[in-house]
């Protein structure tokens, strides 16, 4: 049998270039968010079935999980989002932890999806997320995040951040429009989906749901209003949040980043306050990029006390994607210093110490780990992308020296073994 | 339904503190094979499970591994072990790679096992191969890395590397002891599996071999044999090559770690060459910390020509024990530069401008999210360690400067609101 060599449809090999890429976006990442103060956590990617069937959404858990029994009959599934891990390991831990939690982590999480453009069955995904705190520091605090990913990436003109509150929109839907919280939130879940279906059968759903004509035209026209006309009727926490929001929002360096958007609602359960996506504001690209919002109820699930929190979610292949459209990637090189030759048999000890040395010395060094010929050599160094080539051919044995060659600048020099590292060292720096 | 807030078993949650030291001991694990020339890669985590039913052992396969079939009834298991991956990735780019390949990964791997010390059931393992290049130079450089690794941890002088020859052991076996290189290889399998059961089932079988009573007696014997006692009766490859390394060992750095043991034999179907396993010398620590060896066959199930490679897989927790066990531990800290307080609502605006202003300019910083008293906000950030306090206190606010703490040394100053960041920034470097 021969295996075939690509790997499971909808994942990614990295090869070298490719994991040079992804190690400098994650590092990207990770410099900012350390700028914030937030701590880096991780959990098994295997957990407990149970724990996705309790809050993630219904879609997902029946048909993108990935689970399977283990020998003692456990039900497990591969994370197919972090919060529920991260919601179970702060539960754990909720009374030793210094506050306010700032935790984030880039995991690998799995989907059984039709993979295509922007979506494959595994992804990584920066997962910050800020607990305890007051709602409008922590608030303007994970949106300043959001736009300062961006924008050490050099994005942060591109996008546009598009709120709302879902306290407010339940607000309205019932004082205003005079629907349950219920019949609400069956509402938010319709018009989350309304995109995907045809326009009578949104309509019909929409009757099932018990609304007169009238009150299903302001639903409909509710997604089209200004903050203004929707704060001016409602006067609850959602609006007031909402309020100072904007108002700490002056000045900031993402004031004008930031658009309140009643459509923006977030398909999952469990969100209860401010509620936002990040959108590339190009026109070959306009759609949202990650989003996230605020939560209260997460740690319930394993009997602790509520912790309020707040928290997005970003995957990898959406940020490339942005990255490509708007021109955002250096070139990630994979450079050695160091490329030492071995053309003789009778200078294989000598490579072998030299190369030994200046590794000792804390330089990256390849070698060709076979005798041949200079001229060949000189293209691997190349290929392997070396800053440096040390030359110990036959008239440099003889004189007990290297030749050093700078593959950038092509400049050639001899000097003694014992020098190489030196000479080499001061020009890296 | 209360869910538990501990993880699977067997599995881990890392902190940030656990974090910290992970990112630590990999950081440490990296830069060392870095030196080395070496180019990360990486690969999904879910892979066909055919993968490993032709290659990893028959034991993991059939009770240890994690698998799956999904919603398109394909098979798929979750990584034992990460050798059949990069076998994979090679084969499907073995055309266009620059040779010699050197890769490593830290690839977090799966089985199921009964969890005990150094063994549990999802660990992440250092994986370092050079395929291509001459037998005698990879695989010189292969221990020289292994060896390299363990004393950028400062555990060199602790540690011994014992090594063998596949293919020396098969001559010994078929030339001298007489029996076939089947034989030899279902005794090899045998033996590994020696110190798991009863000596008389061990004879039995042996016998079922078919083995007579003094060849069984030979291979007993053999097991207690010096280097030179047996390379004396051979003369094939194997012992060429073992001769070879010797040789290029002398001088180098680990000349004296590395001792030749006919013991080990490593059970893996796949390795033909050099194999080796690096001990911990300390007599309560006597075990394999990890291991690797040579393969000429990984890539014909994939169609492609063969390519020879040697390399080894390290575990984190048997690493981590190993540091314990030699207090080579350094303290691991999540360090903040700033911890910009806020002590009143007036200043509230104040303290978001100062701290947005710090973060944009690279320091990493910490604020409470909530107006609270400065004696529990000091508290705070020794908690969350930072190195300064940033005080927009009534007096500061008035005469329009902040009071800044150095809480390593106690030392305080007051400066203009414009001149923190440089007043800080300085100190720390």
């Amino acid at each position: 049998m021969t295996l075939p060599t690509r790997p499971y449809k909808g994942t990614r090999d990295f090869y070298p270039e490719a994991m040079a890429f992804r190690r400098w976006m994650f590092g990207t990442l990770e410099k900012t968010v350390c700028r914030f103060g937030f701590e880096e956590y991780d959990g098994p990617i295997l957990e407990s079935f149970d724990l996705y069937a309790a809050k993630t959404g219904e879609e997902i858990v029946k048909n993108q999980l990935y689970w399977m029994e283990d020998r003692g009959g456990r039900k497990l599934a591969i994370r197919p989002e972090m919060t529920p891990t991260m919601a179970r390991m702060v539960a754990a831990k909720i009374q030793e932890l210094p506050r306010p939690i700032r935790w984030y982590s880039i995991p690998n999480l799995w989907r059984y999806e039709r993979p295509q453009r922007g979506r494959l069955r595994e992804h990584w995904q920066l997962n910050a997320d800020i607990l305890d705190g007051d709602v409008q520091f922590a608030d303007l605090e994970i949106l300043q995040l959001a736009f300062s990913v961006m924008e050490a990436f050099g994005g942060g003109e591109f996008i546009e951040i598009r709120i709302n509150h879902r306290a407010m929109v339940d607000e309205y839907f019932e004082k205003v429009i005079g629907v349950t919280t219920e019949v609400a939130h069956g509402l938010i879940k319709l018009i989350d989906l309304k995109d995907k279906m045809e326009a009578e059968s949104f309509n019909e759903k929409l009757s099932a749901l018990g609304l007169t004509e009238s009150q299903a035209q302001s639903v409909i026209q509710f997604f089209e209003l200004e903050y203004n006309e929707i704060s001016e009727k409602i006067s609850g926490s959602g609006k007031l949040e909402m309020d100072r929001l904007f108002e700490n929002l002056k000045g900031s360096q993402l004031e004008h980043a930031v658009v309140y958007d009643p459509s923006i609602l977030r398909g999952m359960d469990y969100y209860t306050g401010l509620v936002f996506e990040i959108y590339d504001k190009s026109p070959e690209n306009r759609r949202a990029l990650f989003g996230g919002g605020r939560y209260d109820n997460l740690l319930g699930l394993f009997g602790k006390t509520q912790l309020s929190g707040i928290g997005f979610g970003m995957g990898d292949v959406g940020l490339e994607n942005f990255l490509l459209t708007h021109d955002l990637i250096p070139l990630v090189r994979n450079r050695k210093d160091v490329y030492v030759s071995m053309t003789d048999e009778r200078y294989e000890k000598l490579c072998i110490q030299v190369t030994e040395d200046l590794r000792a010395k804390g330089l990256s060094v390849v070698t060709p780990l076979s005798v041949g010929k200079l001229k060949i050599q000189l293209k691997q160094a190349n290929q392997h992308d070396a800053h440096f080539l040390v030359i110990l051919g036959e008239e440099e044995f003889e004189n007990n020296c290297a030749s050093v060659k700078n593959l950038d600048t092509g400049d050639q020099f001899q000097c003694s073994i014992g020098e190489i590292f030196n000479r080499i060292n001061t020009d890296l720096n």
